[in-house]
């Protein structure tokens, strides 16, 4: 059997609207750190300020800038993913309404000597600042922490 | 309830296993083009090439410039997200093993007047090219078809 | 005789001063759209919302996202082309000053079987907030439409 | 009257078939050095290389590093414009096709208290590497030389 | 004995706290312009604004659009070797607090024929605007002037 | 007195030739690991290859993805400062002929509850592939190990 890594619980769970209660509890149980949250803005920093502050505020990460650091890169490399290259919003006249999730614990599902690595995606819309002129988008980053 | 859009259903298909067959079955009969694919290179150019050589050859686009035009701009722009920024393998020493997938169809499912898009997504492993020494990646990109 | 691409016509446009009108009848005789304005600001999204509310105005797109989306696309690799690599203006110190043109119509005069395209040409002056401290740039974006 | 900038002169020369050597003449008439020329690849270094080969065999630029600097920025920066972003060609399974213009003098005409510039455009296709499956692209650099 | 270069002694002066006036001294001994400054933002063009404004205070560059313009592209380049890509700080939250140096004279030290550059390094802490959530940076640009 | 950080530790060894010896010694005694090495190619990944291959051999780094994975992100985010943007040299006709330097040890000296960290700082010439006509660059990369 295949074995699961840390970006496609944050995925499935990032994208899966029915069920966030039963995969948290799942891969909590498998000593997973699982968050999920919601945020939007034209701003990029305030998408990324939201993600820090649930962090510290559920105790995913330590107030130390070791464990910042990883969370802050993996935050951006997501970003980084979901604008398709340059890390813009409202700069470039666009918007994002977006679901993140926050993963930490071992690469691999099962496999400990993976290390223990924090994965956070983002998933939800981009677009002009106007109902409907919107598309999907997603990006994930994964580091060690 | 909430309107699905065309990236959940490439998403979905693309880091879901098992019930790939019924999934794309489910949006199949909701008149969406489905495709899913195995790529994996050091060379971006060779993921590309898979992507628009599996795209022409399950008649997914037709071969006119203006199709293939909207299915390489997805491509690039999943691709960007799943390398986060700079779009490059094995110029900077990493490589990518990766499930593509391609839906065309509605850019929301069920509303007809929202146009024929199509997504592409990746989603795979990104990193040394050496066993082990790697981690999850993914991209999306939609464009108007 | 070579065939005169969309790309041309809006480039010709952008960089001629005394025969406009001359210019844009014997384009709009052959079935194109053709639209030329002016924006300034050290704020990228202030020219992009210009071009977009001109494009609005004169009906040159219609009111839906599938034909905004090819402008907006179309305006950003403009952009990017004109500040040559990172969409950046005030945030990097520096201000444009601008002549756009918009066109849309087949990709090749007279070939019809080519499809419909919408070209988007900026071309003015970049350089310091400062009179004199500046020199020339040019960038184009083409899309389906 | 309007002032001309050297990047016009470079811009009018690339994207006019028919004009060429009277154009060519009323600018080394005002005392500008004006060159034009073909490439084309899947290779961006062989395009800078023929440019940059170009320079030299016309004696636009002398046998030193100081303007052979200005050439290298001023070309990279209208590759870039080209590329409207990430300055690559094959890596992304993409061809350019082009002429590329090269012009050495006064920032403005007439004005030699602006000093002494150079100008690169590039306009031409670019694309698949396959016939008819391309559209046009621009890019200008212009560095004090 | 191995020649030293322009970036070298900007180097030096930038990283180095105690001997500032006696490398100062040496190198002007040697015909370069030398000046060390402080800036920290996390408005990327308010560090662009303090460099340029002591180059003119300290006439570092005259007062033309010629040098600001190499002035400006070395900046640039030295901001975006310490963003380490997209130059950009309170956009992606976080901030710089850094040690610029300006130096002007020829490209190799004892070489004249190597003509006249200027180079700018920034050297300091990069990170969250929060005390001790940074790691150090550093960025150089080199241009003829 | 000013704290020192361990990207000073490896920019100082970097660009200095004349007491390598006695520098390493010192940062050692202060429970440093330190490393220069030299590298030069048009490749970018070759310069990479390097920098790990040494990084193994000296046993900087544990032979694990975690390790590998630091290591890697700031030999990345060095090269990109070194090339001020697009991680490229060959592609865009450069070559690079670099010190480079690996420390690794706490953020701060003195510091143990800074965690432990690796700097890679690259210095050197980058430019034409041609004698003497090449300029300094430097690039800096930090991450927590």
């Amino acid at each position: 059997m295949e074995k699961q890594g840390i970006g496609k619980i944050a995925l499935l769970l990032a994208i899966t609207n029915s069920d966030d209660e039963k995969l948290k509890k799942y891969y909590e149980n498998k000593n997973y750190v699982v968050y999920k949250g919601q945020a939007g803005s034209m701003d990029s920093k305030k998408i990324i300020a939201s993600i820090e502050t649930a962090a510290y505020r559920e105790n995913i990460i330590k107030d130390n800038y070791y464990e910042e650091h990883s969370l802050y890169h993996a935050t951006i490399e997501a970003l980084s993913g979901y604008c398709r290259g340059q890390v813009m919003l409202g700069e470039v006249l666009r918007s994002a309404g977006l679901t993140f999730t926050i993963v930490k614990g071992s690469l691999i599902d099962g496999d400990e000597s993976s290390g223990n690595w924090i994965a956070v995606v983002l998933y939800g819309q981009i677009g002009s600042p106007r109902k409907g002129f919107e598309h999907e988008a997603i990006g994930m980053g994964i580091q060690p922490i």
